[in-house]
């Protein structure tokens, strides 16, 4: 990772995925992001900039150069066994930002992990964590090989699959409550795949009246989310699933 | 504007915007650009890289500059008499992307109306456009010198104020059914002004259960429009303010 804004924000918002720090001799803003990155108690090193130009493959960096450590996921069986109330999973989102996005609303809204698929989906980036805003320290996310035989396992574990859908049926509303629940939502183009769509328990729609055909899908997944929570509600008289 | 992908964007999502194009002679995406420009019906000057370049005033141009019209502002008073179910107002959003991004979830989920400060607030500038992906073609939006003194333009036209607020008592459930209402959304930093939050009927919060702080402002917004929108029935039984 390099260039001022992209290591101070991950210094800033998820430091321990900041494993070592090169900045240029005598830069001000490098200096300072130095000086932020000793205070995290991380190891810094000051170089010429011919040091960094080799570090960073020739990429734009500003007289700053971080090693990140690659993103720590969780495995499937320890997000379900948590027992959150709410989780998310995403079929293939392409975008880091709008996967970031999805991480900082699901953190800040109260999911308790998010599974996404390894295949043709956008894994846990630099970008990604830096988009999430601190949120990736704190969420955990599982990688999938089989999104459909994970969703399996989240019904064993007492999980309601509500699959957000545009040609859903049914709106966040006509829900009944539920004791737990996993939300699954689609990517930017193509929406859900066929056969994820038909593991879920209930396909809702997000009543859209514009002419502009389509939410943003990181503005769609925040409102399932929320929705999803009030159909959650915190104690009793909810469906179990078992 | 100048460059290959924000010209192109709007062009697709905007092209009433845009009034003229320059094109480099020779180069491919440009003339790609400069094709679909002439298909719209629009003037297009191929022409020399040193005019584009005294166009640009020396920004990164990529052989594209285009003059696009100013945004074209509804006066308040005719967002009002349209009397729509739903409006909302910004109260200090400085970011032209989060602008966009809202004026789109806005146009998608049925708001009728968008009403902006006209000061320490983002107008809708080509950037806002452009994230607006095409909604700012089809929400109207007014700029007014005084919020609170619009907000009671509202209450007149029968618009209940909800403001959305972390330190609100209420949630959306809460809301009894509203036969019109207006969101208020605040910036990314302070959030509501205080005056601006008094005027309010409502005091909504959403509910946030995780360790990083705050919603991005679009998400909140999104949730908001869609929770409100929820509480604004179509046909009858909700309570009037007149």
């Amino acid at each position: 990772m390099c260039g001022v804004n992209p290591v101070r924000e991950t210094l800033r918002a998820a430091p321990t995925t900041i494993r070592r720090v090169w900045a240029a001799r005598g830069a001000r803003a490098a200096e300072e992001i130095a000086a932020a990155a000793r205070a995290a108690g991380l190891p810094v090193e000051t170089t010429e900039t011919a040091t960094l130009d080799e570090l960073s493959g020739g990429a734009h960096h500003q007289g700053v150069v971080a090693e990140t450590a690659p993103f720590a996921y969780t495995a499937v069986e320890d997000v379900l066994a948590r027992g959150a109330p709410i989780l998310i999973a995403l079929d293939g989102i392409n975008d880091p930002q709008n996967l970031g996005a999805i991480m900082r609303s699901a953190e800040v809204l109260g999911a308790g992990g998010l599974l996404l698929p390894r295949d043709r989906a956008a894994p846990v980036t630099a970008a990604a964590i830096r988009a999430s805003s601190g949120a990736s320290a704190h969420l955990p996310v599982a990688q999938v090989v089989n999104l459909v035989r994970a969703l399996g396992l989240a019904k064993e574990q007492g999980y309601w699959i509500v699959a957000l859908d545009s040609g859903g049926t049914s709106v966040f509303t006509d829900l009944p409550p539920l004791e737990r629940a996993l939300l699954i939502v689609g990517g930017e183009g193509g929406g859900l795949r066929r056969l994820v769509a038909e593991t879920a328990d209930f396909r809702v729609r997000i009543p859209v009246h514009g002419r502009v055909e389509s939410l943003n899908v990181s503005a769609a997944a925040a409102i399932g989310i929320h929705a999803l929570r009030e159909r959650v509600p915190p104690a009793g008289g909810a469906r179990s699933r078992s």
